[in-house]
């Protein structure tokens, strides 16, 4: 199946099915932004709750920030954004076009569109910086002191914060803040879907850490990685590389958690002269998207850069007392940062699946099956009544999707045959099914009794198998696949 | 206690404590934006998921959304935001600022701060409407089409994306789309505190209904509100006044399930001359403030007025299909809009309480504690040894707290005595303590066999009542409270 193919099916689904519709669509849509319908809401907030629940719920050495989209310019001047967030883009004077410098060889120019930019007779500047920050003012008047910029990361609002949380957490590093959020970057080509949009939303987590001069100087060397080294339980003597490979580590470990096994991803280790000058070790996870393998989440041992640079502009060092060493300094830093919205995508590619099914007539008919991970699918089950005009049926399929619904997101469906039903949760995403029969009323099957009173058919998304299962064990079956 | 005085010492807890912070504090802060820290954060989560689960998730008649922040800047013409949404503002041409001309008479002049704006001496222009939306470009190129706002709220993305829902969905009427999401408003004067602020948060719903002349050629009467009207469970035969008042019951009763009781509630019902032209009520719910009773949330039965802009300024009717009428009609709508910062300043200023205790030395000392509902207290509970220094009872305390984190966020803590530990819990709202002690490890307590093995001391915020619970029954106690 050709990439482009699929990646026509996937988005012909998300929108047929309410996972995703272009943003402002009746408007015409607006290029790079993308808005969630009923079932894509869901799982970005499961993915954002699984994230959420692995960063910083289930550690004691992590905290949450929820900063505002909106900071003060200048932490853009320090973090180096205003000056190198940029793409060098020339402008045509003929066709007043302007257009990335890199691409002037692939675009149509717009007045004769049979030759690339790069070749026509339009009069063009040279390459000049565009900056990829969207610009806005604060306040009511639009001067240059109130100019601000939309976040392009979420990074620096935990930076900027660093010293607010230290204290008011009574935390010691190592401990780490991460946020969920959205970001901004107006890039000028948005492409694959919503894998580069120009509104997104980032997980990021600043692991703060102590240097390894001081990690050296407490315990008298500094634990360094090596091939088969123990990442599960952080130590001490822990310098920037052993935390760097646990981060590396713990995050693999939630990929799989919510269904991205090993073998769906991959990892690109930036080389020396490809790491920016204050990074130390870089490293992206990979997912095998139908148009290329391409960037989840970049894991990046930062040093001190972003500290320090917060400290020069604000004029004040945002660093750490070391009860040990008796010592001030600015922490160093391991930042595992990725993108929900790809992440989205990853899981929803990962879950598509087709299957082709001949009946009893011999038609085939081909289905959609998305086999997402039950604990991020929007639906956890589906409770059906067998017949929608039998009130016993009905009214019992009641009482089961009452008895699950306080504990999961469950769909009732009453509407055409089973058999369709099935399939629209299949498409949905829903692990479970569960339906109500004569059988769960009477314990009666084909007027003998089979001793199945208060039994319902729990069918499994993955295998279309179904088994009997007593009522009053459903529960106990479905709560440990979906947490 | 003056109001002033109790909110400054809120926000003083609030940043001492990681509830709320200045946005980019270190920069000297930017006017109407703030961060939420470790605990602020995990309060606003547990409103959002609240909400959330109140409005969609536990029913079967509302669909989710989750929409980009910036769209087609025809929306804001066809809301009407384009044309209407300003204040009127007055430049002074001497001192070159800009001022809200309804606020000249209060606001000392910047060059003779003795005098108002009003009665100084600058030559002033008259009044011009000041548009509120923030401003940007996307694209490459700052030129007219590219304009694009940041949203001045969430529910235009709902209207225009109704289509889509409905088609997705397979909803019938009456049926809502929710939508949690930030929203931006660049407010002359932003104030108290995080009530008024640039960038904030909705929680809208669009409840969409069948207009009351088609419920009357169903039904032959459209069911209307009246004192004593039983808003349980809605009808057929509702028009839209028993839809407005059923929201607004319900929205009232997911107040009183967060701790936000009739008492701490007052309503505002618009008159008829205040309401907008399309507006058939609005009622607004308000919380008592320290500064004020002030607007929670608005309920507004909007009538068709926003699918019927859009259907003109797409072109394409943004309709209903009723397979009843077998007629196409453009839905009514209920919208309840509540503002989730201003929420979480109402569950902060009511969970706020001061208690002046006595020590045994007659020293006095205020201590404050943050009597949350448990639902939406950031921690849910706090799991301590009684002394650090006893490994066996730090071992125990380890397994209590694994015993409970899968199930609720908790907070392990060993430093300090134990009141330090209790009252530092108070302070951030935690209901539950959980102290393991010696009694725990032995069942022994002075010297005798208390028959308490393998209990621990549950401690309660509100009362600081303390009881003795196996272990065993710990979860079974804790979960009903916080669910």
């Amino acid at each position: 199946m050709a990439e482009n193919n699929i990646m026509e099916k996937i988005a012909a689904l998300c929108k047929r099915r309410g996972f995703i519709f272009q943003s402002s669509e009746i408007y015409g849509g607006l290029n790079g932004f993308w808005d969630y319908g009923q079932l894509g809401a869901e799982l970005k907030r499961n993915l954002r709750d699984t994230w959420w629940r692995a960063m910083t719920r289930e550690r004691e050495d992590v905290e949450g920030l929820d900063a505002a989209i909106i900071m003060h310019p200048n932490i853009w001047k320090a973090s180096g954004h205003t000056e190198t967030f940029a793409d060098p883009m020339v402008d045509c004077k003929t066709c007043k076009g302007r257009f990335r410098a890199d691409q002037l060889a692939q675009i149509p120019c717009p007045q004769k569109s049979s030759k690339p930019v790069a070749d026509c007779d339009g009069e063009k500047t040279g390459a000049r910086p565009f900056n990829l920050m969207f610009q806005t003012y604060t306040g009511p008047i639009q001067s240059e002191e109130n100019i601000a910029y939309l976040r392009p990361e979420t990074a620096q609002a935990i930076f900027v914060q660093f010293k607010n949380v230290l204290e008011s957490s009574r935390q010691k590093l190592p401990f780490g803040i991460c946020q969920i959020g959205k970001a901004f970057r107006n890039e000028i080509n948005p492409r694959n879907y919503i894998f580069r949009s120009r509104e997104f939303e980032q997980m990021e987590l600043e692991f703060f850490i102590k240097p390894d001069e001081v990690i050296e100087k407490i315990h008298g060397s500094v634990a360094k990685w090596h091939e088969g080294a123990d990442l599960s339980t952080p130590q001490p003597n822990w310098g920037w590389e052993m935390w760097h490979r646990y981060w590396v580590d713990q995050r693999v470990k939630y990929y799989e958690s919510i269904g991205l096994g090993r073998d769906a991803l991959d990892f690109y280790w930036q080389k020396k002269e490809e790491l920016a000058h204050y990074a130390k070790a870089t490293v992206d996870i990979l997912f095998k998207f139908p148009f290329g393998t391409e960037e989840l989440e970049g894991i990046a041992a930062r040093g001190n850069y972003d500290l320090t640079q917060h400290s020069k502009f604000v004029g004040k060092p945002q660093d750490y007392f070391d009860e040990d060493t008796k010592t001030r300094y600015i922490p160093h830093v391991i930042e595992p940062s990725a993108g929900l919205d790809r992440l989205a995508l990853a899981v929803i590619t990962n879950a598509y699946h087709e299957e082709t099914i001949t009946d009893a007539k011999g038609k085939t008919e081909t289905r959609v099956i998305m086999r997402f991970h039950p604990r991020i699918a929007p639906f956890k089950a589906g409770v059906f009544p067998l017949l929608k005009n039998k009130p016993e049926l009905v009214a019992k399929a009641r009482e089961v999707h009452r008895l699950l619904k306080p504990h999961m997101n469950c769909f009732y469906d009453e509407a055409g045959s089973i058999g369709r039903r099935y399939a629209r949760q299949d498409e949905a995403g829903t692990p479970f099914c569960v339906t109500v029969d004569f059988e769960t009323l009477e314990g009666v099957k084909d007027g003998a009794d089979s001793g199945k009173k208060d039994t319902v058919t729990l069918r499994h998304r993955d295998t279309s198998a179904q088994e009997r299962v007593s009522i009053s064990d459903l529960l106990g079956k479905l709560l440990p696949a979906i947490s």
